[in-house]
């Protein structure tokens, strides 16, 4: 049974290979196979309507649409609706369900058709929201029946016209808007990089092969080597924004094999937590500009998909890797839920800093302090990572030996090391992602909602 | 002999068809071939400093490198150069120099090293810019014998930080955010639209194929079908800025095989005209724009290529494509010189409208007045095509007859005509070539210097 938090293939971080590993309630959800008439089960499925204290305790079976759905921390709240009736189901981590559960029940389609096993539940406090106030269902099983996230990505230009999507692409725009006009402020150059490129410089195994006349190019699958060309050839400070593309294989909530990155690139005076800062800022005064400018919007999205506002400090929270793991683990969770970290400070949005450099591409500065880590940083939000960056080796002699410990064909990335060879300042970067951006701030669950038209391995049109 | 002029492939214009069969000099440039001394010709070669008024009419041979060039209209003016000693040469259109060999000479990198036969003419007024200010060169023959813009171009970091590259591309930068500056003020909304697509749904000879996990797919022409789409899922007025890819077989001064594209699409009342006016008034935004604001790099770039400040008239002159083609034959000018409507008008930019419509894409409204014409415009800076548009047919069954006429698969673009089943506005749009845009604001001649890691049939890397 495919679930919703299948783990990423390739450069991934060892946390979420962990998080796979401990899926305790696997068994309990999931997508339902379809049925086709082929068993007869014994089982009573429930009328919604007729969910109230009488039931009280007694483990029932429903089938209903999910009406709207709301993940907060370790719940997700679904209702679920039968015509005009309504009831609210809570999944919770505990003994029945586990985080990943909790995930994929967020993560369900509205209008998703649904099975559910429950305990009903009196309630102290009436659910002004539903026609069933008196009680609750807590989840103990969840499969999902049927899906019509394809349906609607099928018949995207109808989808779009949406009062939500309408409002999702408008802030998405206004992202946009906003990452260049800080960056412009600031005095950054925006640059355009070439997309179809000679060598799969960043590692072979996720890049898309193009042909190119007698020969074979591939697509980018970052601007990295160039926006830092673009340092070497004293831009300074240079933004872009453009497709990325990646041959992987994940059919995740979060994957997309061509998405939109936001990329900043800067030399820095003496640490790259100038460059940190300046990235971190940039996304501030986003999240500053939507709530701002787009409250209409926020409200529109929230009407459908309810979410809590969109929280951050100023300055960012900024703690390095390590450090969290640890104060993670004395509070008895494992490193993989950063989602935590966001309850613990109460902010939707923080960096982590001084990743193990054995995660790292092989362009990241070691960390002079301790060599098994590394100058580079992930920031997160809502407990999601959206950006990756680092200060990246400027030094040709170390470049050239990283890459070779890699195991990467020097002579593919030949002119991205040369490069360095006439003078090159200390700079530092990193790549937002911008779907995963619109989603976290609105609170959605599935990148496909702030994708147009999303690409992924099964999905090639409209 | 390769000469700069070559004609475009595909779904070209007439014009340049005539353009390229009427050239009585092309013996008379060109590429020199590689002296490999297998001749002795008993050519002598006249030293720069040796020109004075003694030479007066004397016809010689100089070889010396291009140390400034610049084109108007019909003449070329180059600085020769050898060591401390230069002379000025002409190249006009006449008995000896084609309207092509013109062309040829300005295309010419600056550093290159020429051959020339020319007469040597005493001048009336001093040429106070060069060493020999007696006399000049009026050029009856060239060959380049040496060009450096691949040198250049190979060692792009180092190019990228000249003043002149500094200043192209901060000017470049500034396009791109006028561009959305005023868009944005317009109301209009930015999309991001797939560069991996399912079909060659513009015409399969012309696209790039990508190994898309088990099948192949596209890389896309134009965001053509998408920003309809997003007209269609009521978004009103739209613009993108994104790589557009084409699998074109053309070594020009203008043709790369990846540059990137400011598209804009756009519902209308009642006439295209209206969408027409808001792309005009976009891009005289630009221009004002980039005079207000980048005077310092215009003037940097004027150094090395010094060109007459870019002019255009309020509100924009638009003629009709056989008007302008019955005037400049009345003129004795043959279709295909758009750039001496720049001198009838004294403007650098026009928009020609109404071209014929089988020379237009299949999507292409026809005019309801003349069904040989149709709803389609072209706009032109100094003469030379930077953007081209049209309204669109917004009707199902109109769309399907022109796709069956253009021999399109129907099945292959069956998202896109489905689009407009559910209700389309008349709408129109174009799409403007970046790099065009730079290079001809600033009087350059090869749209190579105005793409940071330019993309042709022969260059990949770096």
């Amino acid at each position: 049974m495919p679930s919703a938090s299948a783990s990423r293939k390739g450069q991934e971080k060892p946390r979420e290979i962990m998080d796979a590993a401990e899926d305790y309630a696997k068994e309990r959800y999931g997508v339902s196979s379809m049925i086709q008439s082929q068993e007869k089960p014994d089982r009573v499925l429930v009328r919604i309507r007729d969910l109230t204290e009488q039931k009280a305790d007694e483990v029932v079976w429903v089938r209903a649409r999910v009406h709207t759905s709301r993940a907060k921390g370790k719940q997700c709240f679904l209702v679920l609706r039968q015509q005009q009736f309504n009831v609210q189901a809570l999944v919770a981590v505990g003994d029945h369900a586990s985080k990943q559960m909790v995930k994929f029940a967020a993560n369900i389609n509205k209008e998703s058709i649904v099975d559910i096993e429950g305990v009903v539940r009196k309630v102290n406090q009436k659910i002004g929201s539903c026609t069933q106030q008196d009680v609750e269902l807590h989840v103990q099983k969840e499969g999902r029946a049927t899906v019509n996230q394809d349906t609607r990505l099928d018949n995207r230009v109808i989808d779009l016209r949406t009062s939500t999507s309408q409002a999702v692409f408008r802030l998405q725009s206004g992202i946009c808007h906003l990452f260049r006009e800080t960056l412009i402020n600031k005095g950054f150059v925006e640059i355009q990089t070439p997309k179809i490129i000679s060598a799969a410089s960043e590692g072979g195994a996720n890049v898309f092969t193009v042909s190119y006349f007698k020969n074979n190019a591939y697509l980018a699958q970052s601007p990295q080597l160039y926006k830092q060309m673009c340092i070497c050839a004293d831009f300074e400070k240079v933004f872009c924004i453009g497709p990325v593309f990646r041959a992987e294989d994940s059919n995740t909530h979060r994957h997309l094999t061509e998405f939109v990155g936001l990329d900043i690139e800067m030399a820095f005076n003496y640490h790259y937590h100038e460059v940190v800062q300046e990235i971190a800022d940039t996304l501030v005064q986003i999240f500053k500009g939507l709530q701002e400018r787009f409250q209409i919007e926020i409200q529109t999205v929230n009407k459908q998909f309810p979410c809590e506002p969109f929280k951050f400090l100023e300055p960012t929270l900024r703690l390095e890797y390590c450090e969290a793991l640890a104060m993670l683990r004395g509070a008895g969770i494992e490193m993989g839920d950063e989602e935590d970290l966001r309850f613990v400070y109460d902010t939707d949005f923080y960096i982590l800093d001084k990743y193990p450099l054995a995660v790292r591409p092989f362009y990241t500065m070691p960390d002079p302090r301790n060599p098994k880590q590394s100058n580079s940083y992930d920031m997160f939000m809502r407990g999601e990572e959206i950006l990756s960056g680092a200060q990246r080796i400027h030094d040709p002699q170390l470049l050239t030996e990283r890459a070779l410990h890699h195991g990467i064909d020097l002579e593919k990335i030949k002119a991205y090391i040369d490069s360095f060879r006439f003078g090159a300042p200390p700079h530092a970067g990193g790549g937002i992602g911008l779907e995963r951006v619109t989603m976290l701030f609105l609170g959605l669950h599935n990148v496909r909602q702030t994708s147009m038209f999303p690409r992924d391995p099964k999905r090639l049109t409209p």
